[in-house]
């Protein structure tokens, strides 16, 4: 690169690229420019370059941001509420009658409290639904976070936008709202196939095409609700989706936990991606979903915590940690999800799944400057032999020191400086007396 | 209590007793004096007693102590040093050759930095299992830490006692060496089945019997050991033993994975207790154990995190998050594991595994004054609903704000106390330099 002035040079630590030959720089360093990446080389070769900003990595590890592609970031409103319950008492009984009465207002304090969490666990992109999504949209500007948003569709009246009717003409207000926006993008989000009749995820799927966005969906998280699809439509969820001809390389399907052989084939046929919820599907004792399987026939698979009333945390260092462990202990095999692996599942192949992967997940000259930068000075990251491993397998998301979203500084020294995280804290704590007292 | 003085009062936090009854008391406060809880109350009942020194814990959750059930501190030395590969090929061609080159003062300083973890994310009291085990003792001595540490015996010549004969004398230095010591306790640790001939289990478990000391061994850990152990004598691992008449209430067997209902029965008969380790479990690709059969048999189970080098860290609070979420995943039944069953296992049942159910695990005036406080005033702590939920599922080592051990602070606002944890990093960051040079 020339030695034209950056905005904001890293250096000094070691980098991971997380590129397609996961490149390791030793004394690496990145420049910034306009919020992209302007270069990447070593602390030498970049130190020439005039900078407005410099921070020093010296003892840490500088790597892509985390990509978490499933969440419903306002359910920080339910953390706790109610677990370790069958999922139907537990959604019939806590948490639809909770989110019966939330508004705008509440699911944008939920979700600022999300982003809050995940910004203190390296997570800069995130993709979302739920209810009220142009609210969750307005958190994630508000914090300087990357995130995909969709209003979520079903076959009832929501809280959000009152008859099903109404939902499709809230995505494309939502669509409209947030055209253009260097950071909040949309997606349109059908429920799952137990929620939708087929002529809304049709409906779903066709919109998501002529605007070019992802179409997000719960699919196969439960073998419940393989046998719905079955006794519905003779086919299982996947199958059933394949029938209708819905089945796209935008498509997002989340959970993935029963699936067949057949269910296998045609995912990676028509190039469907695949958001791997591990904590979530464990807590919820929905199963555990065969990701090694899904990763031989070559399907993209991106990492996701699901809300917080089902994990009950955000921290995808937790869940790289839960996803290399949890196959293993399934399969029998150690080889299986490999530290490299699974830290480019919460990386690059996250960015590949929501259709972001020419702008997000590595660090290359010409993507956004979407960076972490890793404290890894610390007892339980001592000694160091391979990078990757530590990652995964002992480092937390409290180890994050710095975030750096779109070339801007959202957290130095574990302090947020988009927005005041106290003020979010109390203001859910306010919210939470009130669920609290309606219980 | 009468108004007599306290050496210290922690107060203004939620503090969660892990009694029978687990009681929670909202601003609770613990008095301790000469290293033992003298009261526990709210912080107006106990206002009116002198104390050296207060420790106001506003904000905070104040719980017992952890307990790590079964480690190989000095391990840490080896953390991440070979993953993601079977356990045959990590064990002879990264482990054993590591290992082989150890001396009592790298154990030392590898069991120092396990401390200094430990400490760091409020584990107060751990059984180890290594070579030069009165090393690992002289470790935790300086650390202030709460220890049973046992050297590994087996049938082959030990790096730390040369011939397999030497092992019991070694053994019996190191009972005599800890004799009366306030915090280190010593038991007698055949390594397992597998590696120990019929006739040195039976002097194990003579010598743990004469001296009123557990006995510790691996046991079932994977299919395999099942196969070599019933090839070699016709019964499982746990029918060995039994036949063997070495299963007593002072056993506690590691791992336990690869189990049969006789086995589960074998084990409740005897009053054994097990040691659960479901991170390392699933990171070796051994399995998945038995836990909620285990409980349902009324068998007391504690936690334990395995060595750095097969877990990759020695955070108690994810493994009971691991540990909560894995059999649900695995059952297929969410109420199985709940939060409270698990905070009670990483506690008061791991004192209970360890034969130190009377003198630690809970906040009970009397006992041993073992205590943490965690920092709950953090955007993954909010809402909180229910404490237990939290800790477990949601809540970090990282939370963890102050730590007391026997009535000694040995962390106050994150910074050990006892000794200097960047020496302790210092000096295993240049042994691993050396174990680097040497692969």
């Amino acid at each position: 690169m020339t030695a034209t002035a950056a905005d904001l040079v890293l250096n000094r630590g070691l980098l991971l690229t997380v590129d397609a030959e996961n490149r390791v720089i030793p004394d690496g360093a990145v420049a910034v420019r306009d919020g992209r990446i302007a270069a990447v080389g070593t602390t030498a070769e970049l130190s020439g370059l005039p900078a407005a900003e410099v921070i020093d990595a010296r003892g840490g590890i500088i790597m892509p941001g985390l990509v978490n592609t499933h969440t419903h970031a306002a359910m920080t409103l339910f953390r706790g509420l109610a677990d370790d319950l069958p999922l139907m008492a537990w959604l019939n009984e806590h948490i639809f009658p909770a989110e019966a009465g939330l508004d705008a207002e509440q699911v944008r304090s939920g979700a600022l409290l999300a982003c809050a969490e995940m910004i203190l666990s390296g997570t800069t992109t995130f993709c979302d639904m739920y209810l009220f999504a142009a609210a969750v949209g307005r958190a994630a500007q508000q914090a300087g976070m990357r995130a995909v948003v969709g209003e979520v569709l079903f076959d009832f009246p929501s809280p959000a936008y009152g008859d099903a009717e109404n939902g499709f003409a809230c995505t494309q207000r939502l669509i409209d709202a947030f055209r253009g926006d260097p950071l909040i993008s949309v997606a349109v989000e059908p429920h799952s196939p137990y929620l939708c009749r087929p002529e809304l995820l049709e409906r779903a799927f066709r919109l998501a095409q002529r605007h070019g966005l992802p179409m997000v969906i719960h699919l196969a998280e439960t073998s419940g609700e393989v046998e719905t699809i079955i006794a519905r439509y003779g086919r299982t969820p996947v199958g059933h989706l394949a029938a209708l001809g819905l089945l796209a390389p935008n498509v997002l399907a989340c959970h993935c936990v029963a699936l067949t052989e057949d269910d296998i084939g045609l995912l990676q046929a028509h190039a469907v991606k695949v958001s791997h919820n591990p904590e979530s599907n464990m807590k919820l004792a929905s199963g555990i979903a065969p990701v090694p399987r899904l990763l031989a026939a070559g399907i993209c698979v991106g990492l996701g915590t699901d809300g917080a009333a089902s994990n009950n945390n955000l921290d995808l260092f937790q869940e790289m940690d839960t996803a290399a462990k949890l196959h293993k202990g399934q399969t029998l095999d150690p080889t299986v999800m490999d530290a490299q692996t699974v830290l480019r599942m919460a990386t690059i192949d996250g960015a590949r799944a929501l259709g972001l992967g020419e702008r997000i997940g590595s660090i290359e000259a010409g993507k956004q400057a979407d960076l972490i930068v890793l404290d890894t000075r610390k007892p339980h990251l001592t000694p160091m032999y391979h990078p990757a491993s530590h990652l995964v397998y002992a480092a937390r998301g409290s180890d994050v020191a710095t975030v750096v979203i779109a070339g801007r500084v959202v957290l130095r020294d574990r302090r947020i400086l988009t927005f005041d995280a106290q003020a979010a804290m109390d203001e859910v704590n306010r919210l939470a007396a009130a669920i609290r007292a309606r219980k």
